[in-house]
């Protein structure tokens, strides 16, 4: 596993970006900042433009954010809550019944992590943070805000300010300070052949 | 549906971002730039880490590139192949054999689209623009190059540097110069219920 990127090898914009689990409890969200997250999500790519992605959009305090909160999984509890805002994402599974319904494209679930990660990208942009997480009753929160039977609901996102970690829980804090890893380049960059390093 | 974003509603880095037709020709991808694109993949973030993802590699002009080209559906061979890279993406679809395999993660196909959107990133910040597409032959291409039963062949990726319009093919040329478009803010980014738009 490689543990990191040295810095020229990429842009500081990716190689700073993390999942953090410290957030500012104090951080709130603006209308213009949340406006300029979801326009990233709105202008990511997809396939032949069928944009098949949604967002149910809670902020701390708010009624959304209150009704979600009782979904999450224990592991999460101690975290997420202090975040600025939290995003579930949606995914399109299927065609819907709507007359002006989006062609189902067997591309949605990409799509939307691809939009997902350029609202990451504008995230760190602005000095805020993204981190996603799946420990959460989809289920139950899908019938808490009536999504309907053609959407899947997928991830959920934690956005806020990064934290301080000397005001943090200690767990919380010494899991941030792990070192990230990741696969060498030749486990997953091939020429030639499946399995074949391109030794980049 | 909206046609366009102002500047300063969103970065220019994603503002600018657009999905080209229209290569320059002549461009040829340092090794350092391709390393570069794919460590953006590599940092990625994926569901427990799991790192779901892979890319073939082909320069143009190389033997990956040419064994890649006779898969290209009828619509994509006007363009594709002026690019100067193009990478088929992959995402782990089952567990392994292998007795490291990772543990099969139901995100691995947003995940590798998280992946390419963080590589799609890093090219524009090198001046680079990256368009997919799944126009080609993915089960013929997956035999092509020996892709592994567990693993499932996903899109494509034409990467290269932004060409001059008018030293193209005018059909070309004139697709890149539609405007984008994208459904309003209020029919994906919801609060209270689904289908509530959030007003921003």
């Amino acid at each position: 596993m490689n543990t990191a990127v040295r810095q020229g090898d990429l842009s500081d914009l990716l190689r700073n970006r993390r999942s953090t689990r410290v957030y500012d409890p104090g951080h709130v969200l603006a209308d213009e900042d949340l406006a300029r997250l979801m326009r990233a999500a709105q202008w990511s790519p997809s396939a032949g433009n069928s944009q098949p992605w949604a967002f149910l959009v809670g902020r701390r305090g708010d009624e959304t954010h209150r009704r979600f909160l009782p979904h999450l999984s224990a592991g999460n509890t101690s975290w997420v809550p202090h975040a600025s805002a939290v995003l579930v994402s949606a995914h399109q599974a299927a065609s819907g019944p709507e007359d002006d319904a989006l062609t189902f494209s067997d591309y949605a679930m990409y799509d939307l992590g691809q939009s997902v990660a350029m609202l990451t990208v504008e995230a760190e942009l602005l000095g805020l943070t993204v981190h996603q997480f799946a420990g959460f009753g989809h289920d139950a929160v899908a019938r808490e805000f009536g999504v309907p039977p053609h959407w899947r609901v997928t991830t959920a996102l934690a956005i806020g300010a990064y934290g301080d970690p000397r005001a943090a829980d200690p767990v919380l804090a010494e899991r941030d300070e792990r070192p990230r890893v990741r696969k060498p380049m030749d486990d997953f960059v091939f020429a030639g052949s499946w399995g074949a390093g391109a030794g980049l």
